[in-house]
């Protein structure tokens, strides 16, 4: 691509909440920035919003509601052209790039930054590719607001392409703290990009389901203050195994927050519904497309599916009045308890070794799953690249967990169970007994913990010498003539057992 | 069809353990039996075990291992041909069609008896219908020692042509012990019948887990005797919740079983390694097919989904060696107890209603599924008539929850949560306490407890009034403006909330 000029011109296609973040962040970096949008008042707003933006920045941005100025503003039809699309996933992107059919031509680059499904990525790579077009799924995490700060990226497909735009991209991505280094990298051929960027988004469901739960011990059973709540996050995500933790330190902000919004005398969080709406709605895919591919690829990933589970049936509160309304009771009223300071400063300390513990086993389920994918389509991913662009501008950022897998993952790029690697295995036993004290506590204490407790019971069966599927393996060849390995064969492969036995004649 | 003979032939496809019971059974009720398959080996093993039938049976069925005798066997490429098949899903299905095609006509109708994937049925189904034949998915539940005595069956395709076959598939089907009806049922168009299965094995699947983790309590923590386990079950199985229940019955036999394979002192099950490889190996696809469904349908489904990644995880026991030893420590070791008897026996009480609750909740996830599904496609699938066919001869088979559930769809067919029906939220109150003490007891003793762990926290979230998730909707407000609802605007509807709060300004 050596034949080509740079970029100067960059089209956005999409002004919503994170195109016209990103409209800005582009002409900031020097880019002249063209945005369009269909609906028309995504675009006044972004005008608004660009208004309070520098002069020679805001110059640098016009924007566009019909698609011939737009393109036209890019030099047009026969120009080479470089894109960002900030649309939805689906039949949304599909029908903009039906659009702009007419106006693409060779040599054209498209970043699309949605969340998108990979094999529309890579059926829509296929498809422009045959005309030159290069298509490029990128993953954009950090939401609305890293997309102006800077967010962590991961692009994906045509090796040329995308080195191409990288440095474009490592202008404005978000930077790693400590050394600088920017949170983008090319991830691989293909939807590759996109798959790395749904996994990331799967690892944030487990943790969101994590640390909702962590919040309910702290609020309901301790009945710790919001305020304090807030503190207590706040220090979590100073030093040690939480240390910034993106998701505890907006935690912390959120627990702190007056309700400025209605504007009554109570904290914002304590009126606010418990309905999570955005998997039942189809207006987000990546939480469920994960469940879907470490089910396709048989990957367990149970922190990940609890928490996604849990979410889902939120989100019909009026079918879950419904039931209580038939039980004549609700199941999950958390108790509030009275325990002493000491007990209760202990058990704070607990909840805090086990958020890590199951965090890490939201990210071991992750990246396990990015490990199969990588093998199954040969993308070939490097896992301490995922590792190093997580560590600024996006919703996972976990210092601690960062520092701990990076360099195991540069020494041992081939791993495939991240828990076979010594020093993971080092920080679950460590912290695995807080892990199984919490667990007790918020069961007796009536708490849902469904992501927690089932983080706890993945490591034991992933560490685990002696399972009951022995039991279930031998009612799976009563009926099913599924056959069996003996024990004494040792552990020998994922493969068809070589025994059977007639439990009960037919 | 009226116009057409009634068939008196049937050919098979697949003469492995299924395909073989059936050729039997199907013989045995009358009618003519081609059997066919590829592999020599299969056929020379039936016509071995065809001796063993008595001779009007016997001379009933022919065997074959190429397609032009096997055909002619038929009447010929032009007469109707009804067929089963018994082969495995996918592309060996895909594979024998092709090889079939040019013996086909109009009016065939194949009975596709493998666990298929809904989707290549409706494929085939499209392809196979320009041209005048059938091609029904049709579930067979039961295993291979049910083929031989009955199975559960459920078709689903073309309406006329389930019709037609319907009448030979209700003489050779299962009965229901109690009213004698048989536990075969036309269960809509398209791909339901093979999706009913689909479920079907999902739950089975959920209720192997929960009836696993029990064994592992009753015998490692508990240290009773296999013997008396087999006791234990066989009484469970006798009357109350679990009467009936197939793979209770089947754990007492297998329990109970000497170690007549390798003749050692011991148990068979002692010998048995703790490997379930079905899904890992992909020989088996309904059980992750069900996870996936859940996940791109938005069906909570906690209970499957922690019993299919606790067998996914134990598929590669090689690898769970290695997380040991990088770990210094098995996390999985259950712990002995020595608690008195009258403990005990409270004990064993609680877990046979802790199994009971949470196989209910087993049932719940795959019966929403298939109601969601259902009203997705435009199946209109009767539920009573999947808890009718699952009477008899299915693995899932529970006489207690049938009773319960049958009348209750019947009197309800528009439920969409089979938890808001009052008698289940009865049963769940009445049994809830018990699962509740043993999840307790089960953490206390580090016993394996995926799965009905999972089915406590999916009650407590499905029966909650103020779920965590109000953090979580507050985090991803935060940093995604997803927005949100408040609590005085009550439940509202599943969709995307109507307030959004700057928390830090971008």
């Amino acid at each position: 691509m050596s034949k080509f000029l740079p970029f100067e011109k960059i089209g956005i296609v999409g002004a919503g909440s994170m195109g016209s973040e990103m409209a800005l962040l582009f002409a900031e970096h020097g880019l002249t920035v063209s945005s369009f949008d269909v609906a028309g008042q995504n675009i006044d707003n972004l005008k608004k919003y660009a208004e309070s933006a520098p002069e020679d920045v805001r110059s640098r941005i016009s924007t566009y509601k019909d698609y011939d100025p737009f393109i036209s503003s890019l030099g047009g039809k026969d120009t080479r052209k470089l894109f960002v699309f900030s649309i939805k996933h689906g039949s949304p992107a599909d029908q903009v790039l039906e659009s702009m059919d007419k106006y693409l031509t060779k040599g054209d680059i498209i970043l699309d930054g949605g969340n998108e499904w990979y094999l529309n990525t890579e059926r829509r790579q296929k498809e422009l590719g045959k005309r030159g077009v290069h298509y490029i799924g990128m993953g954009v995490s950090g939401g609305y607001q890293s997309a102006r700060r800077g967010p962590s990226m991961s692009p994906g497909g045509n090796p040329d392409a995308v080195k191409e735009v990288l440095p474009i991209l490592e202008k404005f991505a978000a930077k790693d703290k400590k050394t600088g280094a920017p949170c983008v990298t090319a991830i691989g051929p293909g939807g590759s990009g996109h798959y790395v960027k749904m996994v990331h988004n799967g690892i944030e469901q487990g943790m969101l389901g994590i640390m909702a739960e962590s919040w309910e011990l702290l609020y309901k059973c301790l009945a710790i203050p919001l305020d304090e709540i807030s503190a207590v996050y706040r220090k979590w995500a100073e030093q040690g195994e939480l240390a910034r933790n993106f998701l505890v330190e907006i935690g912390s902000d959120i627990c702190g927050q007056s309700d400025e919004y209605t504007h009554s005398a109570s904290h914002l969080l304590n009126k606010i519904q418990d309905k999570v709406v955005q998997d039942a709605d189809d207006s987000e895919g990546t939480g469920f497309w994960t469940i879907v591919e470490a089910a396709n690829r048989h990957v367990s990933a149970p922190t990940i599916a609890a928490a996604h589970f849990l979410r889902v049936a939120s989100s019909d509160r009026a079918q879950r009045l419904q039931v209580v309304e038939a039980l004549g009771q609700d199941l999950g009223a958390a108790r509030k308890q009275q325990i002493s300071d000491d007990e209760k400063k202990a058990f704070v300390e607990d909840l805090r070794l086990a958020v890590y513990c199951a965090t890490l086993a939201s990210f071991a389920q992750g990246m396990n799953l990015i490990a199969r994918a990588s093998d199954d389509e040969e993308w070939n991913v490097d896992l301490s690249k995922c590792i190093q662009i997580w560590r600024e501008g996006c919703i996972i950022r976990s210092e601690y967990i960062a520092d701990l897998l990076q360099p195991l993952y540069e020494k041992e790029p081939a791993v495939r169970n991240t828990l076979t690697l010594g020093p993971v295995a080092d920080e679950i036993k460590r912290t695995f007994p807080a892990l199984q004290r919490v667990v007790k506590r918020a069961l007796e204490w009536n708490a849902h913990i469904p992501s927690i407790s089932a983080s706890l019971e993945y490591f034991k069966y992933c560490a685990g010498l002696h399972l009951p599927t022995q039991f279930m393996e031998a009612e799976l060849d009563y009926f099913g003539a599924h056959s069996f390995d003996l024990k004494e064969e040792g552990p020998g492969d994922v493969k068809k057992g070589k025994h059977h036995f007639e439990w009960k004649p037919a």
